[in-house]
């Protein structure tokens, strides 16, 4: 792509109409900026939605809605790839501080809805919690704006390509997800991590850290999905929370369980004595909050929404409501003697779980959860 | 009013007798204090028990119960006077550091309320959350105290009126209640935003801000304000609510509705590129914990409950339970430059909206909710 | 006990077998640490598990489970022994900064579950949250440990003791709790106040307190309760919390209730005017978020979960999530003239509460929730 900032916005299919959807191909097209080269590292990311089946570690089912990469490398998909099934959360975007990002958002419909579901054709688009974006790549639909007629973005509708284009000042941890009827398609699952990482290797604010994980914190209420998949349909106010997850999943006593959290290389947090571990906390919540504790470790509270604190903190639980995000910073202290038994987890293992005790009963099952491990070699 | 220190509780009609109420009035009255006059501004508000009906942007209307101000300046009603219908929340009192202030609540009943209901011939209070007031004018029924019968205060009955008086010492934000069967009355609607200002304009904790909003965010069951109208009471672990508020309001995705939170100037914050808009976020819920996130800034954090803090932070996403105040600056930063689409929204429309997504789904459908608009020009 | 170091794990009586407990004894046993004698305070404490009902203010009972102390020194029960019942929440344990503390954990059996009740058998733990303590004191069962067999913590089982053992570094306020099936157990009452106290006597992160409290924050559903009782088994999805508890107590109107929170002195906050006052919020809710709002005074926050803030912040209403600790500091500020009536409370009586509404109707009726009173002399 030799500019990118050209780019217009693609329709690559006819697109289907409908109030909702009305006009939106011409409006958005009206927002891309037209504006000469500039020396920033670009970065690229392709983005299907796509729907499909989800299997929770107590082997139930669920419909969800995800934002699918064709490959690692979020490349465009050459025209009829298959695509990969969607996961919860959608794959982690990673950028850096004054890169100028472009992300494509193709909406390829939901070929597991019921046809004559009204879900089937709505619209999709992309918010970037917390980048703080002109309304043209904010994915809001419906907003009023002077001079620009009513309706302006009513979202991607299938078949279409909508670019999001910007530049990150602030480093921190953020997420993306879809901003049509939002309660819903986010809690189908269309939502992921979006990393800004600073100019330094591992390093955050200032602070150093060895390693890295994003913990994402979400909910489903798989009667909901599968009301949204069948009709399209649901009466919110019957909303009941099922199922409540780290990095899109629970944690079993069967520890051999391969859906389980502890068989998930993004929630198990590995690490070294003497090493300092960053961790991403990330909400996508119904209304739960969120307690975050780890055993065996206090952790720093150095910046929350990507911004560094001026007064950092420590905790060993951290509430996290939906939309916040909490970097924090846990010391693998090393065992020094052993005396000093509460000095520092050294060499072992320990867990880490949402302390709100009505978020460790996933489908009516303790310890089914939000629940991982710290493993320190 | 010559001196108002020796102003002394005014029972304007007899007052209707019952176990709860008797004895308020001999027992309010020996609680005023004889002093002599000070060189302060005295600002004096009178307060009307009033009860009527709500509409909500949807269609559906409720029962609620508030305060209600004669006129804009607070004055005293004339003898016969109509008063105006409750609104959610209840007008707002702004005082200044240093002031006299009186308040007076006459109880007017409740017209609205079904003659048989228990409800009907309540008492109320006025409780000051955050002033820290002598427990004479604290609002709280029935707390013993050495020395003083019990049932000291068991509120002001229908037809008296009671002044409470007190000096503010603290900028900030609070907020005012019903504090007699404080569930109840408070989710019927008695409450609003009682703001301290400082002594300097346009400036709040040394902070300079050119506009000023109040976000006021509540809950409501219907159910149970229609049972409190007809019966006067309602089983609570019934609760369940069904309207999410903003300033009283819901969004609906008409954006032409008059009763939206976009038609209501309180609501939808206005402000100039270039200027720091100073966001007052008060809520009185039930037990849901807003998400406060606005689409395009962060916020900075400056101040809670009425003291400002030594250490700002920022954030984009700010929970708030029931009781908590938030001052926080938004700066209406400019848009320097077409490439920087991050650095700030410039001008144009985004959305703010509780990010705590079972908040978004009042009477069961998105986007009902404590959404709004920052409209910038 | 001449080296409590030494001390093994204690199998009083014949392990109950099954698979849960399988090996538990002589794993745990392997977990001892064989060290010398250090010039360390040596702090011993006997827990033992109980069950009975509880009372509360209300009339209601319920049936709960607890660690009890045999008496205030927590000594160990001569053999035979009648036990006390158990309290909610189980009793504080005090330790100081640099203690050899060690805690046995006697399983005494669930002598009022039913007796095909699934419960009947289960083990117990405790967990000391915050303590960051090493796996084989951390209370967690099943934990999967490189070089140890799976299911190395299974819990102690019926009939048996473990010894818990750890040196604080840290002052502050934490909790423990038992983790074996940890939301029906902690929720059954399986909690109590962990404190440990700084070098220097009333001293706490180097500020000075005249008087402190711990209030303790709950929640209880007695249909839970119940059916563990009779049956072991509650489907925790329809978990409704009808109790919201404050060192174990509701209010109720009733002034004299000796079950209500006010007939407690743990809860009823005594003080005079001129005194600090250090109270220890302590959380271990089911999900609630306590908003915890006391009337006359504002809070200095100067620390959490057991660390001191560099950056101290005041607050009037405090939301706490379950695990969470919140050190506050309340100057009882003498009333200086009688004017300035905002200007603290001076002596007499105010109410302290939880202000997210739907906490104080437990059995669905107001104001019975977790709400005591300062009494200032």
């Amino acid at each position: 792509m030799s500019n990118p900032w050209m780019r217009s916005v693609l329709l690559r299919t006819s697109i289907a109409t409908g109030l909702l959807i009305l006009g939106a191909g011409v409006l958005l097209l009206g927002a891309a900026t037209r504006t000469g080269a500039v020396a920033r590292p670009v970065k690229t990311f392709h983005l299907y939605v796509n729907d499909g089946e989800w299997e929770f570690a107590d082997g139930e089912k669920t419909y969800i809605v995800g934002y699918v990469a064709y490959n690692s490398k979020f490349e465009e998909a050459p025209p009829g790839a298959a695509l990969p099934a969607p996961t919860i959360p959608s794959p982690e975007i990673r950028v850096r501080v004054g890169d100028e990002v472009h992300v494509f958002l193709h909406h390829n419909g939901h070929s597991h809805a019921a046809k004559d579901s009204a879900f089937a054709n709505v619209t999709h688009t992309i918010h970037f919690h917390g980048m703080d974006l002109v309304q043209a790549y904010d994915g809001v639909p419906g907003v009023p704006a002077e001079g620009l007629p009513a309706k302006l973005l009513s979202g991607v509708p299938v078949g279409a390509v909508y670019e999001y284009k910007f530049v990150p000042e602030y480093e921190g941890s953020y997420l993306y997800h879809c901003h049509i009827d939002s309660s819903t398609h986010i809690l189908l699952g269309m939502y992921g991590a979006f990393i800004v990482e600073g100019k330094k290797p591992n390093t955050i604010y200032g602070y150093h850290y060895d390693r890295e994980y994003t913990l994402f914190f979400s909910e489903m209420d798989t009667a909901h999905n599968e009301a949204i998949r069948t009709r399209g349909d649901y009466e919110m106010l019957k909303w009941k929370t099922d199922y409540y997850l780290l990095n899109g999943r629970i944690f079993t006593d069967d520890l051999t369980n391969p859906r389980s959290t502890i068989a998930d290389p993004r929630s198990v947090i590995r690490a070294k004595e003497g090493e300092t571990v960053l961790l991403r906390l990330v909400d996508a919540s119904f209304s739960h909050v969120t307690a975050f504790h780890p055993h065996a470790y206090h952790m720093k509270v150095i910046g929350m929404d990507g911004r560094k604190l001026d007064s950092p903190y420590w905790k060993d639980t951290i509430p996290i409501a939906s939309g916040e995000r909490y970097d924090v910073l846990v010391p693998i202290i090393q065992k020094r003697n052993t005396l000093c038994l509460s000095c520092g987890f050294g060499k072992g293992m320990s867990i880490a779980h949402d302390h709100n005790l009505g978020g460790m009963v996933s489908s009516g099952k303790y310890p089914r959860g939000p629940l991982t491990v710290f493993a320190v070699e």
